[in-house]
């Protein structure tokens, strides 16, 4: 299997819900007008706590600096992993889980922290550059490229491990988060990039706006705290993502945006009963590795606050039994 | 003839070009999110000098205060002149040509500051509230109806004028101002509205942010001081209307905008050396009474700073000797 190191500088941030309207400007022009602006990496997901935009260092010029705005320090770069095509991985799990024991375990054992984005195409895995050599070092199992302007450059092959790994510190146990399961189903979609304008005052609207009432509609905004408010759009080399619950996507034409063969649906497992911070380790790991025990695929999206795992529908009442039995007898996690 | 004075209570604001940034949440708002807003009278125009919004008091209520927003301190209504349709008028002319002689004269000698929002359907004659009982005794010749809540109430007929009209004061010779006649070419233009989402990202892109160069373009802004940056976007009453030159029309889908049978193009004459103000009444009548005299059409934009005429393209060297002469020996004009 393969390592890419993506040619992305990151910056991870959060703009407070009252905030937004000041950040309307910027973030439209990174969404919509493409040939404006040089962000090639851009990713905005509404929370019920805030917005976390994850972009570039070009993106993140555009934004100004304001109260409104928090930026976490680091640079982050996005790692991401090739399947081999001829190799059988034995699972036909996606997503997260397909990485649990390659890269995510050895991550959290190294004491790396890592901020998952999960899209319609791929997982990235981003790192803090100062964690660089430690992540080369501990994935042994990889051939590593680093993509520098348009090439791949081998980094280390995995005959080369320079046995990094299994450097002497122990696994800490990690704090065992308490998780909620909400009851909206999501879908996680993609459209050709070259349809954005067509949704885009769709798009607006649920991204920029779904704070306020409609005029048409009774001003009952929902008292359900089953029911989440998330919504994932990100565009990154060219491809378009989205992850929204099913009401959100009865808003959009259902001719343009298209998910999975299957089509599935997918249930959210929110990590954390307070913001998360970004220097615990061994979060994502927590629930991948159980994951890939059982072979259920899942999405995983870091935000500024709080984790997200999206598993398969069919198989929540698996994870929640097991997550329950992770937190009431963790020998069992 | 009918004069209708309109259900809107109107805002004449101005918006620094630095400033637009942060008035971009409302506008879009206003423009793309009709659902969202119970605003039914909205019109932008982009100037050298700023951005001219005028918007009914619903939507004035989207602008948060800041000093990069100036308000005009009146309520403005506007009027509206529906033409008989079994009457001759003697004239093809369209637009303030039209009502040049029963309208805008009229109000000029009354000393009555009119705001002049020509659009792709009608002119709308914007006057001050507190102004309303010297127009309707001045305009005799207008059966007056006052709509309200979408009922057309009648003011006065024309057989019951008050006779206010010549009420003694003297018509104060008007300062005749600098004009300007750039060389962009204008169209005058619509579309259905329901097709306003097919250039949603086309207009966002030429409304908020033509200041900010492309990336995949050489950073080169036109010196050329004779074309003048100006591009006017309405939505009044669920009608769609723009008015751009050429270079932007290019920008835009050509099956979606569509402009009269004719195809005309038009000339624009600016009229202020400084900016003009409110104030001060007859600039309007000043370049609308010859042009009836030589029944040329006319379109009439005013602004935050100046005022704009438009006039088609194969008349503007008459316009340009008229002014000159107007400007040289004023009792021609």
């Amino acid at each position: 299997m393969e390592l890419h190191i993506l040619d992305h500088r990151l910056r991870v941030t959060s703009i407070t819900k009252s905030g937004l309207a000041h950040f309307t400007h910027p973030l439209i022009k990174l969404i919509f007008l493409r040939h404006r602006t040089r962000c090639k990496f851009f990713s905005m997901t509404e929370t019920p706590e805030n917005y976390t935009v994850v972009l570039d260092e070009e993106g993140f010029k555009e934004l100004e600096a304001s109260s409104q705005l928090q930026a976490e320090g680091s640079v982050w770069l996005p790692l991401n992993v090739l399947s081999d095509a001829n190799a059988s991985l034995g699972s036909q799990a996606v997503g997260v889980t397909k990485i649990a024991e390659s890269v995510i375990a050895p991550l959290a054992r190294q004491h790396v922290s890592v901020f998952m984005v999960s899209t319609y195409q791929t997982d990235f895995i981003l790192v803090r550059e100062k964690d660089l050599p430690v992540v080369v070092g501990t994935l042994e199992e990889f051939n590593i490229f680093r993509e520098v302007g348009g090439e791949s450059l081998l980094v280390r092959g995995h005959d080369i491990a320079n046995g990094l790994h299994n450097n002497g510190k122990e696994a800490v146990p990690a704090t065992l988060h308490p998780v909620l399961i909400p009851h909206n189903r999501f879908c996680v979609m993609s459209l050709d990039p070259d349809t954005l304008p067509s949704i885009a005052t769709t798009l607006i609207d649920v991204l920029f706006y779904s704070g306020s009432p409609k005029q048409d509609e009774a001003t009952s905004p929902s008292t359900d705290l089953d029911q989440i408010k998330f919504f994932s759009f990100s565009l990154i080399d060219g491809y378009v993502s989205l992850v929204m619950d099913t009401d959100a996507q009865r808003r959009f034409p259902a001719d343009l945006l298209f998910t999975s063969s299957s089509g599935e649906l997918w249930r959210m497992v929110r990590i954390g009963g307070q913001p998360l911070g970004f220097d615990e380790c061994g979060i994502v790991a927590q629930i991948s590795q159980p994951l890939a025990d059982c072979d259920i695929s899942a999405y995983y999206i870091s935000t500024f606050s709080f984790d997200h795992a999206l598993v398969p529908e069919e198989d929540i009442a698996r994870v929640s039994d097991m997550l329950h039995k992770q937190r009431t007898d963790p020998t069992t996690g």
